[in-house]
């Protein structure tokens, strides 16, 4: 069975979790954050020299890191990736989008109002509002395409759509507004709708989160889903 | 032909240039920088909605963006992409990681000890310090891939290499040491050694980088080639 490291919280993770809820492939999830520091320790770095998560890892020993190649793998010959060469190369610039200009500030700022204390985010005062700055960016370009597109990539739902769906679903964890933005507004229902579609802090149906654990990682704490820390859009 | 819209100094655009160049494809390249706005112009905004270089135009119309995507869809089919679908994951594995987690910190470095004035440097030597960790683990993680594989994805010279190559030839320019990398600089010189390699200050042989302009960008100022600002390693 497939073992996928990472936690509830982490958006990148949700995209692996949900394009394999989507698929119906069952993994045994290692709750692994980075916020415990779990992800630099020397078992984790065993198993992933870069200490990124989501990490997967097959039965056979492969394993592979970085969201986006993880969706582009496990979604080949799938309705989730179009065989089309250049409907791949849209789906990939949507993805790259995400990493390079979206997550960066979307998600860090996210990351840092809900986990940071007061005095250490009015200390970042500054990161923080650039990154509003470039996320609200982000957001209009997704917001010009979605008024004219029902998804991003192609004509049909993809894993870019899994891909941005991620951290724009709890954009406003991180202060950003979306009421304004009816294109991602619509768009986020739509991908709800979508057949097999888990909200992030759902677990997995019927996937144990702990047990079938990985002997390099049995130190590792292993904890059930706590209170939902995301609410959808009204 | 196609229209390659970027500037001599991003390793982004070199990246494409790079592989256009060993593939043998022509190309007219109009000078488009975000040192003097223009990806922000709404000229260009017309071109790309999220004002990114580097961008490719094909004579059909059809624009596609982000470094990695456009390597991925120009390599399909050719050496410099394998066809096996492990290998393909493992290329755009080490890609996503260029862009996650090497570029924004090394080539963001470069860009500033390059371009800002020393006051400005001195204002962001908390940015510049956080940065220089980061890309120090990023070349880590090169440098331990490095000494146990001649190549950074699979067993042959692919656009992963062509990607992570683009910002850690110049790696120095932001203040990276690379002397004690001896992996790295072993892998910068098979890179270099690959045929139809140029070096990212060249003009691409044979193609005008002014001339057939598109009608949009005609108000562009088309530069010729500086001096280098870029040296390799001893």
């Amino acid at each position: 069975m497939l073992t996928l490291y990472g936690d509830l919280d982490s958006g990148n993770v949700y995209k692996v979790r949900l394009l394999l809820a989507q698929l119906g492939i069952a993994c045994r999830r290692v709750d692994t954050t980075q916020n415990r520091g779990e992800t630099a320790s020397a078992e984790f770095r065993a198993i992933n020299p870069i200490g990124k998560i989501p990490t997967i890892v097959f039965d056979d020993g492969r394993m592979l890191s970085e969201s986006g190649a993880i969706l582009y793998f496990l979604a080949r010959d799938t309705a989730y990736l179009p065989a089309d060469a250049w409907d791949q190369a849209n789906v990939l610039r949507w993805m790259f989008f995400e990493q390079y200009s979206h997550e960066p500030y979307i998600a860090v700022n996210r990351h840092w109002k809900l986990h940071l204390p007061l005095a250490e985010q009015s200390r970042l005062a500054d990161r923080i509002a650039h990154n509003h700055t470039r996320g609200e960016h982000a957001l209009a370009v997704m917001e010009q395409r979605l008024r004219n597109s029902a998804w991003l990539a192609t004509g049909c739902y993809t894993v870019a759509d899994i891909a941005l769906y991620a951290y724009t679903h709890t954009a406003n964890d991180g202060g950003f507004e979306l009421g304004p933005c009816s294109g991602i507004r619509a768009w986020l229902n739509r991908v709800r709708a979508q057949p097999g579609h888990i909200p992030q802090v759902q677990e997995e149906q019927g996937v144990p989160s702990s047990g079938g654990v990985a002997k390099a990682v049995t130190a590792w704490t292993l904890r059930l889903p706590g209170p939902p820390t995301q609410f959808p859009l009204p």
